[in-house]
């Protein structure tokens, strides 16, 4: 399994993978699943997949073969971030075309998804979602993060912390704790975790982060955590059983039998 | 969707369930998903149920029949929770054999679990997730909870919240914040929630509640856990990004195009 993350606010971009890969649970490795194509001052470009590796391996080799041959179109020529997205979804279309019939005969799961978040000179930054058919959406303010992989387990927190107006260093931490609460619920997704943080108009990737497996600020963090967890919990008023007296018939079955 | 879960304790039983059914976005509606079959001082008996509605229905059904006919083999009568497990099973077997193959003609699922918990007179409290193919588990120490139904949002607060030794009185709180979480990230979830604590050895379900959209608990609980985990996510340390200065290239993927 995986989980990634892209988070947009208005001052820029944040975006995190785990790096777990596994094909039943008796083959769990590790592969990197955040790629950055920044090309410095010029424009901001960062990657995540989840999916089939081999799908996804791919589609990497193949945006990266454009850029080493200086195909017309590449991730350093599209003018906007819109077509950048039309482009990886076309990539996505072409593995997806050329794998898709072999994998299905054994019963494969051919599906990936992609999270492309950006900023090219002259634009807005730009988060995306791209499909395994190669179709995409964008995030909006109403909903400032795009998840793909195991989404539901890190939700809750990004639910409930988030909107369009956090802070990009409150982002950051949201994003880790997203993940260290999924790492934490489901074993397919593990360390190292990558995290990058963009500030809108800066142009490059300067805050960026690998933290591996034990690593003394993910230790922190996750028993932080899980302390003011417990705390905010333990103040949490005890249930009030009497409030609704009349209640207490619902949900008798067997009222005649008592 | 469903949410429903049961917390075994050294104290006795917590059980809650959400009251959302839907088929499609377009058939949103409430069904009770929890069963209270006690017979007060001689056995507690709770059941939740998820899946496929008739099926679940039809399961119930079955089980109030023997009741009422009082067959030779019904709630009241086995004397142990593995049986009374392998009993529900075995009607979860005989609805699915009635109408899987209707079913599965037009590609409808009739999947379906159940939650099963209790305590008969000279027994310990136990609790027992059935599968739609009537085959069964009981909760341990080691993980002293079962979720069936839409399980994963809710999951993080119970692996950080709760053991064996949890209080009743702290387990149910633990479970209507499990249930808020996931109501929270999941619009197929919602009230009324039904909620049933049990201490062991009491044989009745004197602490029972249900608790309606707008319940002022509910919106209290709500809330006070947002605003507790908004300022525990305020106390988090900011991202420390130049502690790991050497996790700087190993995202890169275009460093000579820099």
């Amino acid at each position: 399994m995986t989980y990634c993350l892209g988070i947009i606010t208005s001052s820029g971009l944040v975006i995190a993978a785990d790096s777990r890969t596994n094909a039943g649970v008796d083959y769990v490795s590790t592969y990197q699943k955040l790629f950055d194509f920044t090309w410095v001052n010029e424009r901001v470009l960062i990657l995540c997949t989840s999916g089939n590796l081999s799908i996804t391996q791919g589609v990497l080799n193949l945006l990266n073969k454009d850029l080493r041959t200086q195909a017309e179109s590449n991730l350093h020529t599209l003018p906007t971030m819109y077509e950048i997205a039309q482009y990886v979804g076309s990539k996505v279309r072409s593995m997806q075309e050329q794998n898709r019939p072999w994998l299905q005969k054994d019963g494969i799961d051919a599906q990936c998804n992609l999270l492309l978040g950006g900023q090219i000179q002259g634009e807005e930054p730009e988060l995306y979602m791209v499909y395994s058919q190669g179709n995409f959406i964008q995030a909006t303010k109403e909903t400032p993060f795009l998840q793909i992989g195991e989404t539901k387990y890190g939700k809750p927190i990004l639910d409930r912390t988030l909107t369009f107006e956090t802070s990009i260093e409150a982002a950051a931490k949201c994003a880790l704790l997203s993940i260290d609460s999924t790492m934490k619920s489901n074993i397919s997704v593990g360390p190292p975790i990558n995290l990058i943080a963009y500030d809108r108009d800066s142009f490059e990737t300067k805050r960026r982060l690998t933290l591996r497996l034990g690593d003394p600020y993910l230790v922190k963090i996750r028993k932080q955590w899980e302390v003011s967890l417990r705390q905010a919990f333990e103040r949490m008023p005890d249930v009030d059983w009497q409030h609704n007296p009349h209640s207490k018939v619902d949900i008798a079955y067997t009222d005649s039998l008592d």
